[in-house]
């Protein structure tokens, strides 16, 4: 129940109409008694700049969650970004700091990583292989290097993209072993298609699937479907997985956790959101 | 159950922990299915006139409702101001033309007006008394001269609040009568206490209930206890009277017909209203 005491998360992007957040932080605030809302607020792209921080100097504001169109525009807009958010070269959480100054992260990337270690994969001193280079390729690439991977292989077809994701890697974690260009997924311990590949009928495997070893754990981003050609293939070789939607719902209690509202397990955000994937 | 289609009614004033209207609105929309929700925002006084426009390019807004401190500075932000927000100097609800114009009415004293007519009290023509010449004497005058009395006594005991007053009156409505300075209730159809006096124990009575006639209808703005002591003085005349959260609840339906949403009844928010008077 909204009073004058509830603290706001703006969601914002646009357009506002297929947000999903308020379906799941809502209710979960509801069930444990947290003064909190998420309240959708369609930022057009021209509006931005300004809104972001005038959003901010709202005396009940908790943070804001940002989507499309504005991940990446947020990261200039930040005092301070985090390690994560440089190397995703976006951000979709931000709160304010007790003297008003602007703090980012990247959750995305979080979201998988914490999704495979509570599947009980060890990502401290792992390969991995991230295909896709895009925002959400990028966001799970920085955050497998937070937790620690040896090596870290990323592809794109275009390749400016991809060089500029490694580039950022190689600049935040001169220790990593970054492999460009190359999708061959044989030799890793963890293979991610973060790739579109999977939304149409008919689209390509990203990667060669045969040439995935069947102790290598295989995530997926696309969400449309929850066992993609590609996860059915790989599973098919017996390989451990984890399904789109387990990256958004393992993101929530870190941001849960940014904010200062709590925690929560993926599970019990599944169970009390009213929308079903 | 907010979404991403829902529409947000932006609620500014500063601070926000003693906003009402959540409580009120909120469950009304989830009682109706209508998709709005009721946002408080807590602006401090100097972001407000940066922020009302940007809150306004908002592709879901549906609307703001203004309460303090910002009701007088929001006159001067609209594109277009109803002659009842000129006359009361103060807006407290804004809504965005098809052109993006902002558009500001003030129903502080709609409330008012409203909950005399329902209860069966004729304002075409009639003479009406108020005491109180600050925010919302302004706005309870304001609306009075709308609703077509034809005598409008003003009093404050601050003389240039009430010449002010008297001021936008008459510019307002030339064939209005308008006595200023005289808080002699007799030969009045209807006297209003929008003073703070009844706030306080011991304060004095706002006028002379001596002089009231048994057949004026007497309203009140404090909302501190239901029968001030001047209703209790004007009951004990045999008056009819209206309490200060009739205003409150009877200007509900004007903001839902302002914005677009439908109408209601005070009685239907009253009962479903989360908070009580």
């Amino acid at each position: 129940m909204i009073s004058g005491k509830t603290k706001v998360i703006a969601h914002l992007g646009y357009p506002t109409e297929s947000f999903k957040a308020p379906m799941i932080y809502n209710p979960w605030f509801e069930k444990t008694g947290t003064d909190a809302v998420v309240v959708p607020m369609g930022v057009k792209p021209e509006d931005y700049r300004a809104f972001l921080p005038m959003v901010f100097r709202l005396s009940n504001i908790a943070g804001a969650l940002v989507t499309m169109p504005h991940k990446v525009t947020t990261v200039e807009l930040l005092d301070e970004a985090s390690t994560t958010a440089k190397v995703a070269g976006s951000c979709n959480a931000v709160k304010a700091g007790a003297d008003g100054r602007l703090i980012g992260d990247m959750f995305d990337g979080e979201g998988f990583v914490r999704g495979v270690l509570r599947k009980g994969r060890k990502l401290e001193g792992a390969k991995a292989l991230v295909v896709g280079s895009g925002g959400v390729g990028s966001a799970i690439a920085a955050s497998l290097a937070k937790a620690g991977v040896s090596k870290l292989g990323v592809f794109d077809a275009y390749t400016p993209m991809m060089d500029g994701l490694a580039g950022r890697l190689r600049a935040n974690y001169p220790d990593l072993e970054v492999a460009a260009g190359a999708k061959d997924p044989a030799g890793y311990d963890v293979v991610v298609n973060a790739t579109p590949l999977g939304m149409k009928e008919g689209d390509p495997l990203p990667v060669d699937v045969d040439r995935i070893d069947p102790a290598t754990f295989v995530g997926e981003v696309v969400m449309k479907t929850e066992i993609t050609p590609f996860l059915a293939a790989a599973r098919a070789r017996g390989c451990a997985y984890q399904i789109g939607t387990d990256m958004l719902f393992e993101q929530i209690p870190a941001y849960l956790e940014f904010f200062g509202l709590g925690s929560a397990t993926a599970d019990e955000l599944r169970e009390v959101a009213t929308i079903r994937y």
